[in-house]
C-alpha cells in the first residue's frame, strides 16, 4: 500500500525517529515521509516507533491508501530534499 | 478535490499559517491540515501562504488527490486534536 507518515517528536528523539522512517520510507521533507510498503513492514516499523516515542509528547500520524497514488504533491518554500522531488 | 497538507515554518510565523491553513482546510494534528477544497479556494490558500512565508526558511507541503479520499489514518502517540480524529 502507499503511505504518507508525518511525525511530531521531541527534538531528543528526531534523529532516532528520521533513521527508523528512512528504513522503511522515502523522506520527503522535514518530518514527512512517503512510499510503498508492505502489511509485514509497516507493522515492523509501527511497532519500532512505539518502542522508541513517548506516548506523552511525541505524535505520528500515518495516512494509508490501498491502491492509489497521489496525483501530485507541490511544495510552497524550500524544497529540502530535491534530489527526490516528483511532480 | 482532497488535500493533506503539511507546514513546517519558522515559530514566529507559526501562529499566521495555522490560522490562514484553519480558514481552508481541518486541522488534524500539530502541523498537519486536510480537507476537501476547490481549485479557486486552493489558489488563494497557497498566495496567502506564499504571501506570509520566508522561502528561505519555511517550506509546505502539499498532496493533492484527484477524488479519493485516504482509506485509513492512524495516529501513534497523541492525538492532538481527537475531536475530528475519524477512522
Amino acid at each position: 500500500m502507499f503511505v504518507i507518515l508525518v511525525y511530531d517528536v521531541n527534538e531528543k528523539r528526531v534523529a532516532k525517529a528520521l533513521k527508523t522512517c528512512r528504513k522503511y520510507l522515502t523522506w520527503i521533507q522535514n518530518s514527512v515521509f512517503e512510499g510503498d510498503i508492505g502489511e509485514a513492514n509497516l507493522k515492523k516499523l509501527k511497532l519500532e516507533l512505539n518502542k522508541m516515542l513517548h506516548n506523552d509528547e511525541d505524535s505520528v500520524i500515518l495516512y494509508r491508501f490501498e491502491s492509489l497514488n497521489y496525483s501530485r504533491r507541490e511544495v510552497i518554500g524550500q524544497e529540502k530534499n530535491a534530489q527526490e522531488f516528483i511532480i
